[in-house]
């Protein structure tokens, strides 16, 4: 019989809980609200009583190994320290893993949504699919976040900040970004940063819709029915995807890399200017550059939308337990 | 008794090739002009039968673990085959270890001369003195090249081009590199940038040097002379490492950072606009600031000169041979 275990996506929105086997079969999940406003002690709460129900409830599945927490960061790990993080206002200087583990008798590992939805992929998704064991994924959601899995585990770093792919120095006369830079990935390929580009473009006003209307999918949708402006959007967040991706490519020489997040659904309107850069500007990609992009060939650089939606965040909290220790 | 191994550093220029215990002890060195345009067989001979001599002369000192050889790049590993290396004119396509394995009987490895800087550094040099088992090292040479330690073993990826952080989008309207990327770090912060950079800025006639006089190790000592355009190159070469080092630092978030090769020994010269673009610029360095750059304090970011000097390569080399293998 297979062991199981517990995970925990901490979203800014909604907490949702499940329980699951180490090859990923849904034992049993909850989702609710998370109401970060009032204060971590109540969700911290409710969090642990959702995990003991789902923990009688899945106990008869065989053996426990624990409770993974997927967490918004900033976090320092391995202890899951909240550094003001802007998704959960109040919570700075929260130790997550010591509130949880004072409240539940099982082991607990924290760590942070991006890793946790890259440890995700590697595990069940892309990874496993190709049969690789490293990967780096860049999640593009309301802002873009990263992990990095190397010979199947997550890279931490010195504390637990690696992966931030969404961050640092890439067009240096773009946009500022709140983390200090300019022009990061996430001023372009984040969901917020294609409406921002969109509105400055005038589409709102172009399509009649009113600000509250544009949605990065609705900027997609958009783009797919032909509108110019949408496209342009598109267009420039693939090329900041391509110069992100060739500066990785030429550091870590991956067999694998992984676009997820929301806005990746609009991979078709981004893909080819991104492959496009990264071919031209990396010449480590060209060393191993398949003959088509959207086949996977071993021994060469493939980078593909992520395989598991919106579930991953929750499915790797839940594979925490499993990562090998050593 | 230690054991020991016998590394090669295969230069453009230089053919040096060393004995060298486990934990460093030096045995003994042979060293001539590479003279790569006679074509790789000749050379590889000759480094054979020296690889011979220096075995016959070492093997009183205890087991022999095996070859290891640093040689320039683009090189795929494990194999070492060389493609169009620019400092082994006329070498590519040369499979360095089926042409050494056939010539000699012991095991043979082969990775890149920026690799095997980083591992001796991290082995021997500011990783072992601080007591860490990762570190990237950025090696600041006639090219600028890089390597990874992670975990105590060199990061190769998928065919041994990981931590190519000379090249790669940095300054996306800077001067055009060999390596179709405009504006890479090696373009500002290599010997032949600094150099290049001087003559654009017209420090030859300033200073009346003529063109073949002016080396990055002059421009240097103008520069701590007061020279205003040469302090001026240095300023500049120190912010492309700020914002290469902002994007590694993000990335990876190692404890340590090192720069070696021969430019680095202006650290004073372009260190303090490095460390201003970083601390600007990396909101992960920020997480983890030293109080003082020039000291190391553990669970800190420490980012500093390389230790090891011009022996780096030839050390690693024979370092290789006792990476361990899981």
């Amino acid at each position: 019989m297979e062991k199981f275990a517990i995970g925990v996506d901490l979203g800014g929105s909604n907490l949702r809980i499940g329980a699951y086997t180490q090859s990923g079969k849904h034992l049993g999940s909850v989702a609710f609200p998370t109401n970060a406003a009032s204060g971590y002690i109540p969700v911290i709460e409710k969090m642990c009583d959702s995990i003991r129900c789902l923990y009688q409830e899945a106990s008869g599945h065989g053996e426990f190994a624990g409770v993974g927490i997927g967490s918004p960061g900033p976090l320092s790990l391995p202890d899951g320290v909240l550094h003001n993080p802007p998704n959960l206002p109040g919570w700075d200087g929260v130790e997550l893993r010591r509130e949880i583990t004072r409240r539940l008798p099982w082991p607990i590992w924290v760590d942070s949504d991006a890793n946790v939805a890259a440890f995700a992929e590697c595990r069940l998704g892309a990874g496993a699919e190709y049969g690789l064991d490293s990967l780096c994924m860049v999640t593009l959601g309301t802002g873009v976040g990263g992990g990095i899995v190397l010979d199947g585990k997550l890279w931490h770093g010195l504390n637990g900040a690696a992966g931030e792919v969404g961050h640092g120095p890439l067009i240096l006369d773009g946009p500022p970004c709140n983390c200090g830079a300019r022009g990061c990935l996430e001023v372009y390929a984040s969901a917020t940063a294609v409406v921002r580009r969109a509105r400055e473009l005038g589409l709102a006003n172009e399509t009649g819709a009113s600000q509250g209307d544009l949605t990065a999918a609705r900027i997609a949708q958009l783009a797919s029915e032909g509108n110019a402006v949408a496209r342009k959007v598109y267009d420039e967040a693939g090329y900041a995807l391509g110069l992100g991706l060739a500066n990785l490519v030429n550091t870590l020489n991956l067999s694998l890399y992984t676009i997820g997040g929301g806005v990746s659904a609009a991979w078709e309107l981004f893909a080819p200017r991104m492959f496009a850069t990264i071919e031209e500007l990396s010449y480590v990609y060209r060393m191993s550059q398949p003959d088509r992009w959207d086949i996977f060939q071993p021994r060469r650089t493939h980078i593909c939308r992520a395989r598991l939606g919106s579930d991953a965040g929750l499915l790797g909290a839940a594979l925490l337990p499993f990562q090998r220790a050593d």
